[in-house]
């Protein structure tokens, strides 16, 4: 197998549906096949014809036959046939046939001219010199049987290699076999929620994803909401209801939570706002769980990028039996790599494997054994190390672009993550989202995090994604961000 | 980038997270965390720590902390020094967990000595240098918003590459802006059904895949059975009611049929047993579909593994805006790569587009390049005759073996494929299968193909599939089937 670039004329045709139509004359018919296939552009302008010989022995007819017919065709005008280069269909003024007219009108009438959208890491850094490495000695080590129909649970190289990673860098207790690939969070909660292996309510914190309530509503699972503090969610709502609302909201809400069957907690990172989770609370909402049978859902998105020194490992580490640990390499890596893992308590294992079913098997199996091979080489902790030390010093920009420009705006969630939060003196957010808006950024207000069931005080935010744009781009999207928000009081 | 193999001494854990608790010593705290890690398995035996420096600065201490908390955990016996080998966890007897005990009960006693079950395709000839070589050229000239965020249709490069591949070697008639990537067949399926672009009852051949009716059902999807016969799907009852059935039944059928939306077919070789559908019954199911306002999804599941001289085309070929036309990789690849595709008429784009929402996009990008590469460099052309002419090879062998063993047994639906049909006498399906499970045989006879509801009489018969086998045992597995079959009358 040679490497090298396959040359453009040899990018041929090999295969050719042709119907011969009528008893007639077998050359007429095949002219008349190849002509209707180049008219109606099934045959696109350059494709290469396959050779007479391999045409002939595909259709039964004598060689001559179809030297013939193409001859006829150049002829025509319909085929080129150059030394070398073999029968190609000409080259046509007109497109063979009109595009589709899409429908929708594109989300955006422009697009802005600085990106600081949260939630995707830097496409421009993926890793393609160190995964197609890792691609190969996956490919070239794999088992016949990894091409062959699969495991739902996932490859076991992946879980195994995951099994290590995790509890090396995230303090996670599992073993393989506790493991379950999916293709990312979304396929996640679909898989525990859509497949029966929990049931709602669910209580989820005030500002969060709205994809991830979306998702869930269409599951048929009921959030409710619980308060979000400096300290992190305000797990003590899950026993005791909700603090400062009137009596008779606070009694709604007390038996709205008792209800809940589970509690979805981004504890390394709060989900947009800020800060981890208390250990004290770590701890309240473990032994809550455990005192009423309730499961944890922790969605580790960003666990591996921490900027700070303090330590924040998953909340799975305190309990296994009462904690579904969730991550994928969206963030780490790229959403392009559709490859996310559930991390189970034993006795949920079994449900999800059910779940997913024997012919369900999302994930690609070779993208699972490339990252097996990545995170055992060592080339995933160079990575995230590498992209670590980039999003650090892209965070540092913000903040020193904050301080020289706005020093009186002050930034939370700065201690890890790929987005910080720009805090906005009460009511003011969608003013200051018009002028981001007149200075051509893209990028979000707080409001639509905002759970519309939450009953704590809105906040008023900026969500500032630092990790996408280009290098040359980013100091003068800081700027135009400066100048658009409020000035001192 | 080197692409050599990474040494194993490289394997280094370049993250570790560590908890240093209390208000005491900083070594002390250190050494107590990093016992921990070990004893409770988090650090497995051979794991290379980080050096000094490094963990240093990650948990803000002076390098020699780090050094003399390593020196005493060497000391202690839970690490070992090596010099050019760093500081690694001590190899221990005992493994650190228990693994979980599984408590499903394995699916057979013991492995078949022959596997005949249809469905998979050969996984010992996954081209994995010619995938390799694709996927180099790809990432290496993707650009990079290849790996942001992603079109849920799909890339374009893929579709692009399919529009040109369907029509040349399928006659499918479209553009790329027709197409919307999934991950294979039952994707596609849950898609249409699930995301209710299509709604129910549906038509299917009296026999298909358990499976996909199961998915329907899920869906909440009524699935009415049409007969077969030597033409394939009888087609007219779609427009005339059930043949062959008492007065009563008849206008039953006819009523359920009435209502149908929608027709499943597998035209090109009808699954599982056997022939395509006769060039007057695709004209006349495209006639309804036009009159009646009424959709084909057409499955063309092994269209590419023909081996007779007879082209069979894509029904979407005569109406592109009344055939959904699903395809694969599953047969043609592997089931590993998850790729699969919606050729659609132009009013189910949108439908489709938005069942698949903005945030779905299960599809490896990184594969859907891969492919797209591979398919364009004619690799994927190459690939599919090779194995073309390894299936005819098999095939041959099959009824090489029946005519020499069993002349008396008809072998079905060999025109194509990776499988074969053996009719039996009526009634005597269970007894075969009981004599090839004593011949250590893996197979499936017709049985479980047939829809429930099905009218027509039932054949019996064993579904042979000749891919999986590897070369040297396959002789052996025919000659255990032949010894398995019934002696002539």
């Amino acid at each position: 197998m040679t490497d090298s670039w396959v040359n453009s004329a040899e990018r041929i045709g090999a295969d050719l549906h042709v119907e011969l139509a009528g008893s007639g004359s077998r050359r007429a018919a095949l002219i008349h096949a190849l002509r209707a296939a180049v008219q109606d552009g099934r045959l696109a302008p350059g494709t290469r014809l396959p050779p007479y010989r391999s045409l002939a022995a595909d259709l039964g007819l004598a060689r001559n036959t179809v030297a013939d017919a193409y001859a006829e065709l150049v002829a025509e005008g319909w085929l080129t046939a150059r030394q070398g280069s073999g029968t190609r269909v000409a080259p046509r003024a007109e497109p063979p046939r009109p595009a589709r007219v899409p429908k929708k009108v594109p989300r955006r009438a422009a697009a802005p001219a600085h990106n600081l959208m949260q939630g995707q890491p830097d496409a421009g850094s993926f890793p393609r010199g160190a995964w197609l490495s890792a691609a190969r000695r996956a490919l070239n080590t794999a088992p016949n049987e990894a091409f062959g129909p699969g495991d739902p649970q996932g490859r076991i190289e992946l879980r195994r290699a995951l099994a290590g990673y995790l509890a090396r860098v995230r303090g996670v207790r599992t073993t393989p076999d506790r493991i379950v690939i999916c293709s990312g969070f979304a396929h996640a909660l679909r898989l525990l929620f859509g497949g029966q292996v929990l049931r709602g309510p669910l209580a989820v914190e005030s500002y969060g994803l709205p994809f991830h309530r979306s998702l869930l509503a269409e599951a048929g699972v009921r959030t409710v909401p619980i308060g979000l503090d400096e300290q992190g969610a305000r797990v003590a709502e899950l026993m005791e209801g909700r603090e400062g609302e009137v009596q008779e909201a606070r009694e709604a809400a007390r038996a709205a939570l008792k209800d809940v069957r589970a509690v979805l907690l981004t504890p390394a990172h709060q989900f947009p706002t800020g800060g981890p989770l208390h250990p004290e609370r770590r701890a309240a909402v473990v032994d809550w769980a455990r005192a009423r049978g309730r499961v944890i859902l922790e969605d580790d998105y960003d666990g591996e990028f921490r900027y700070d020194r303090e330590p924040v490992g998953a909340v799975q580490g305190l309990d296994p039996e009462r904690v579904v640990y969730l991550g994928s390499v969206s963030k780490s890596l790229s959403p392009a790599v559709r490859l996310g893992w559930m991390v189970l308590p034993e006795q949920l294992v079994d449900p999800v494997l059910a779940a997913k079913g024997q012919r369900e098997a999302w994930a690609s199996v070779l993208d699972q054994l490339t990252l097996a091979e990545l995170i055992e080489s060592g080339g995933y902790d160079r990575h995230v190390r590498r992209m670590r030390q980039r999003y650090r010093a892209r965070r540092d920009q913000l903040l020193a672009a904050l301080d020289e420009h706005a020093p009186h705006i002050t930034a939370a969630g700065i201690a890890a993550g790929l987005h910080a939060v720009l805090r906005l003196p009460p009511g003011t957010e969608r003013a200051v989202l018009k002028a981001t808006a007149w200075q051509g950024i893209a990028l979000d207000g707080l409001a639509p995090y905002r759970h519309p069931d939450a009953t704590m005080p809105g906040q008023d935010g900026l969500v500032v994604g630092y990790a996408t744009p280009p290098d040359h781009a980013y100091q003068a999207a800081l700027e135009a961000l400066c100048r658009a928000l409020p000035p001192a009081p």
